[in-house]
């Protein structure tokens, strides 16, 4: 039926939070259902979370299963910043212009500063230069930075570029949070290992997504150094963030971790983001906002184009994101054929 | 496997938060995966709670999703209750001595003030007279009254309880909640309509649950006046309880209220706990602590009857709960095999 | 004129909140207006505040001039205790009952646990069996203790009972904070050293009031312990209570401990509570609440003799003290001469 | 004796609030000292401000005595601006830079909009450009403005300035705030009536500035719309800000608003600022960095004459302020003398 068609085509591209679950992330939640287990996350599969993440990312590691990445960032910046303190982040960054002030909550009132940055991300000489006033009482006080991995231009940090952030951050004495919404993407296009995208490169905290990648609701926070957790579990269930059917968070993370699902649905999201970028840049008209490191891709698209492809039910807005730029976001359930037909109707 | 049913065993009764989602919500669940849906709430489903609820409710309400039951309890009464506001509840409800202090983190700080009831019951009477200081700048202001339907101790209100209740609170213009965590186990226990139980007896605001009864993790939290949502979906999604795919707690929802699926669920729990009891007080050294009229059944143990059940593997604690009642709680999923185990091990 | 007269009558007893300031103060504030100084707590009076008060209670204490007592006790809590924490106080502390929840506010939320006590005092055995559920992430944690001294019926802690109530908040690894409005008076008719009355005695944290006996303005934060200091000078400049002239409430600080100016005025005030309770006593209609133990008398007064008091510009109110208990304040400014008027209304 | 002198010095013009009370103010003080009077703002004198400061706006007003600027701006922001809200500001705000999150902490974690100005003043126009995102969820809502008179580079907003920012706030449904700190010296400076300079240019809220200009502790809040005016008390005695003897503040604004206190002060403090900004002009290697429109002069001043200042006492710090420049203040005591003192050194 064409309604249908085009109302599923509508949101396509659009984000890849559109997306459902993976098939082996279904399939343990209906293995979770079987038996009756123990609540509030002291089931042996959200215990076992510990050893799985802690191999994963070669060190021990401490990990709170969360349902929502708004809920990984803020109470991860909440243990690392005081009421009083400041979060250094990139002006676009999610946590300081999409979650509706999550970190400000969650801190008790904590002040965002918002780095320039180049394309998206912070540089360590604009933050070096930008943290000041410790110890003055008049002064809200530097307590940590955070960067996203993919960042909100679709680009990745390298390695370097995070380990001279981390460094910075840490001469200052502030600790540095990842928000890894998109983790699994970065790390499949930088092709390194998990430690090397965090720990090794100085990341204190990680917010490791997961939904957006395959899970229906599921994140987790990730801590390597364990001096840093504080409060976490109190301040998670104060907030109602600690789920009595726990497992069924963990069970989602345990399969998406299992077996390189993560891996694999990263691999085959960047893959369409690369083939949707291609695609575009062949159009004369169309030119990229930025490089095409993943999975999103962001573009210039002139009106009468992006008009088109509305009027056979996408809805494209080029007045969300910085320059006019047009967002689109490949996923792991993304047929190239998808990209086929979005093409076709700007080729015509 | 001995040890596999031994570890079963251990939490039957525990909880009815120790249970999977019945068939109808987990079909729900992977019938919603099939597609790519809108986010945030704005999918077809999530949309239409708003209809089927009010059909349920016969009345308009407004409608949100929650993951958690602290979630919906401390964001509903964070609309009711100014940050200096008072909340009167039992001294033994779930907001004031199981959510870590959820509601004064919600709310920015209001206080609980603790009643002592009569079988975990607020009484009109005692609430109308701690009202006190309203306008006087020194106080923090009475705002919202919470009870629990069922109440901590398993007990229900009836219809002109929760009647008298809302008239104290109104009389002092008060808002008032429900926290119905067993909202369905009360409902059937007491045969009425869920308007009888809610509108039509005055209460303002209903922390709607369904995790417990069928659901993975899913509550709604329902308005019966439109004027008291305040900034409820700005309050959500800062604290990060909007979730990105709620298309899957709505389907919980939807499934959950279709076709009397939660009616039929909280019936065979109660039956059971009925059943639970009956067994119990057959014993002549078991007597009740409270009344049994749902699914949960609080009885007084003697210390060698829990030793016989713990060394079958059951985890009772005569701790946890006033005067020593042991708390059992029969579910959806409980056979009447597994009671007929129990009250086996303390026949013997 | 009797009009003023009769006005001026009214408020006498009211409280000491109601009279200006000691002549040593107010020459200290006049002294200390001669010249430019440095703002913000760095003038040499309020630097030498530290070196004072050590002397004072003969031990290194870290003292902030506050120009509330509400300010000085929620600050001094919300460094002892998390947002997610238990305050244990009386139920009838003014913590609880007449800071319209300052110390939520500053604590993020923390949860102030009524004890009942015996004549407005906490017990120890009482404390020692509320303190529970440390650990478990469902309860908000134990964290502090508060006693005020002199405490809301006018009575003393002695000090076996504050060391006996700060061994159980110790043993609990809980901090203990003294509310001491009305700190002199409790002193002097305890006739022992400050230091005894605090530190030790177990109190780790003190407010230090000087308001109602002799200042304008002007309260004491003091620590003894320096490693519960914690943010306090961030909070305090978060919170507008470093006052850039900070200069003049440490004037009154200064004058009020020098000289034993804060011993006098409290001597005299007690003195003039104790005639003032003997005079009404010699009524036989009339029966002291609690026993006078320094400048506050409550009593009971049959409403015929209240009556005719607030006929002559008193303004009485039976309502507003337990069990309708009347409370008359003598200060540091009352004269013999006020005392008699007021007796012989009730004589005559 | 050279060395009192020499500290004297040290921080004459370092601010305006070094200084002390002017007399006017003290005999106030001294004055309100003679009697016993009801506490909490419900003395006469404290009820009397509210027809004061109404003839004075020509405009019925709610006034509420404060002891700090950065209370009564925090105050005042909490109630126009919710949790999740955005207060626009200039980058350089005192609100934003120099206290310390207390608009965080008063409003419960709003964002401050750092927009960048000209001069350090807001633009209309570029705060018309930033403010979006109204009725999205997903962001922090556009609540207040707050713009400073004088601004922190010493210049005053115009009154057609004020009018354009007013508009653009209120046709978004934006309240507007003016932090007054030096409200006496900018109102001064632009030779207008208090009405036209706050509510007939569309201000809503206004931070009163005293303390600077000849209190010792003394601001006001004062609303020029009753309906913003919300639980103002409450907000207040939670904070601590309601102070029991709060007729010494009211004692201080009843003189300084008396007989033209405050615009004489004032009016001293611009002449001598004028007279040090034009004597530093004289000078080859020193150059204005804003232009001097009342008591604050801010000049670029060589390294040489700057260490030379301060081997004779001062404490001039050049990395204090934007681009280098130096920040001197004249006061409402500031001699000519002292102003001759510091230009003959960089003469020499």
């Amino acid at each position: 039926m064409v309604q249908i068609k085009t109302k599923r085509e509508r949101i396509k591209f659009a984000s890849d939070n559109v997306t459902g679950a993976c098939p082996e992330v279904l399939d343990a939640i209906l293995k979770s259902n079987d038996d009756d287990k123990t609540p509030y996350g002291n089931d042996k599969l959200s215990i076992n979370l510990k050893d799985k993440f802690s191999e994963i990312f070669e060190k021990e590691v401490i990990v709170f299963p969360a349902a929502s990445g708004t809920a990984a960032n803020a109470l991860a910046l909440s243990t690392i910043t005081p009421s009083f303190g400041n979060i250094y982040c990139h002006r676009l960054s999610h946590i300081n212009v999409d979650e509706c002030g999550a970190p400000e909550f969650y801190t008790g009132g904590a002040k965002l500063i918002n780095l320039n940055g180049i394309n998206g991300k912070i540089m360590a000489a604009e933050l070096d230069n930008s943290i000041s006033g410790k110890g003055i009482v008049h002064h809200t006080q530097p307590s940590s930075v955070s960067i996203s991995q993919l960042c909100e231009t679709g680009v990745t940090y390298k390695l370097d570029e995070i380990k001279n952030i981390s460094d910075v951050a840490h001469k200052h004495n502030l600790s540095i949070h990842m928000d890894g919404a998109r983790f699994a993407n970065a790390l499949v296009s930088l092709n390194c290992s998990p430690a090397e995208m965090t720990w090794k490169s100085g990341i204190d905290v990680l917010s490791f997504g997961a939904t957006k990648n395959g899970c229906l609701a599921a994140e987790a926070i990730i801590f390597f150094k364990s001096e840093l957790v504080g409060n976490m579990p109190f301040l998670m269930k104060r907030a109602g963030h600690l789920l009595s059917k726990m497992r069924f968070v963990s069970a989602q993370l345990d399969a998406y971790i299992t077996n390189d699902v993560w891996l694999k649905n990263a691999k085959h999201a960047n893959a369409m983001g690369k083939k949707l970028s291609q695609g575009l840049q062949l159009h004369k008209s169309i030119e990229l906002a930025y490089p095409t490191e993943a999975n999103e891709v962001f573009v210039k698209i002139p009106k009468y184009l992006i008009d088109q492809l509305n009027s056979h039910g996408y809805k494209i807005n080029d007045d969300e994101w910085e320059d006019k730029a047009v967002r689109l976001v490949a996923a792991w359930n993304t047929n190239p054929s998808d990209i086929d037909s979005f093409l076709n109707i700007i080729k015509s």
